[in-house]
């Protein structure tokens, strides 16, 4: 096969704020990230133009950077590219960068690493302003007791126990994956965020292992055992994930 | 007259998203921020409960520590009344302490300083996450000249052309006010921080600076005449204020 020099494969950084999303996969006529990036696309190019993501995040999932590609006819210079993208998306998504790849370029399989962050909120007192990124946790917790459990689930695991099927996966697929590290700031009182670094993550994998984490933090007696989980457990048996409020998908790196 | 001794003057210190709001106070059918608290305390004292406000911020103007009083009888233990407060208010408005004060105490005549934050975003790129509690200016700027203006509006002055009318107001009102200090902040490339502690401020007092000192920064030629403005200025002589969105009540001192 030919390529064709005048087509370019564009990669484009796109904050959101997932609140009213459903998620980020076309699926007509829900309202999603990469429906909204096509509809925008259509309109600038005058042709149906498919964005490929570097992974699908859930309905109501944040991303300070998520990562896209997308085939396109060189007509229109780079910067002219993110203010048209910025002309027609809606205010709850932007485009930051764009810049080009070479064709066979991938954003979902040759992503090196990437980092989520999950912001959580203890004690009774709840917020207004940062409502929309934060998941309120009215449990008490132990804070030492978080440190523990992000260094427990650090490493290369079978992480089945922590991830949920989506309804395109057959069960067979291979569910190792190595965290690099789960990174612990508290920049105030009260207020947490757990960043994920990792080669990659399953279905619901950040906010099962969140929800594993706050509950292993904040009971007393007969916390979920970790270890057992990633040795021994089943899929989806680390038990509910934590609301996708919290999460944000901070970076993709290549 | 005999004070009821079962009766308390709290104060509470609110936090509120004002985005969906139609301002701070009351009317009928619309959505406030008065009248969603006295909303909840109806419901909790089972009684019309009068909340009475350090101020009265604007359509779209958020808060951090806005400050209110209401007289209650002393049926609830302070942290209590938060709870109960929160448990009843809807997610975009949260109740953050609550104290007792004077029977005589009023949260707008014995306010010592209010400050203010206006915050904004120069350059072409806006933002999807923040975007509520951002003003996006779209124009260019000298930052140097932000800080310049800033210096010229501090002080004691009449700031009748940075004001407009209230309705219930006559225009006979004092106009002068005193701005201890306007502080510039600079959190990251392009997003500036102007906060405004003050004696007090008129109405779209902050909002008409803002706009202003925009103008002066972004206007080689011709900029707004502040100095002018302050000692011949007739009232909304300054020209436009600067969009609600970008405006938060930060803390309200006695």
């Amino acid at each position: 096969m030919l390529l064709d020099p005048t087509i370019i494969n564009y990669q484009i950084e796109i904050e959101y704020d997932g609140t009213d999303f459903s998620g980020w996969q076309i699926q007509t006529p829900k309202r999603t990230i990469q429906g909204e990036l096509q509809k925008a696309l259509a309109v600038i190019y005058k042709q149906e133009i498919a964005v490929i993501g570097s992974g699908r995040t859930d309905s109501g999932v944040h991303a300070y950077a998520h990562a896209a590609c997308f085939h396109a006819p060189n007509i229109i210079p780079f910067e002219n590219i993110i203010k048209a993208l910025n002309a027609h998306l809606p205010a709850d998504i932007v485009v930051k960068t764009c810049k080009e790849r070479p064709h066979d370029f991938h954003p979902r399989f040759d992503a090196k690493y990437k980092i989520y962050r999950y912001r959580f909120l203890t004690g009774t007192q709840r917020v207004a302003i940062d409502r929309r990124f934060i998941y309120h946790f009215k449990g008490k917790i132990t804070p030492l007791k978080i440190f523990d459990a992000c260094k427990t689930l650090e490493g290369t695991h079978d992480f089945k126990a922590f991830s949920c099927l989506r309804g395109d996966e057959t069960g067979q697929e291979n569910t190792t994956r190595t965290i690099y590290e789960i990174r612990v700031e508290n920049p105030r009182e009260n207020l947490y965020d757990l960043y994920f670094k990792g080669n990659g993550f399953l279905y619901k994998m950040v906010r099962m292992l969140t929800g594993s984490i706050l509950h292993y933090a904040s009971h007393e007696s007969n916390p979920r055992d970790l270890t057992h989980l990633l040795t021994q457990g089943e899929r989806s048996s680390a038990g509910p994930a934590a609301p996708s409020c919290g999460l944000t998908l901070m970076e993709v790196g290549y």
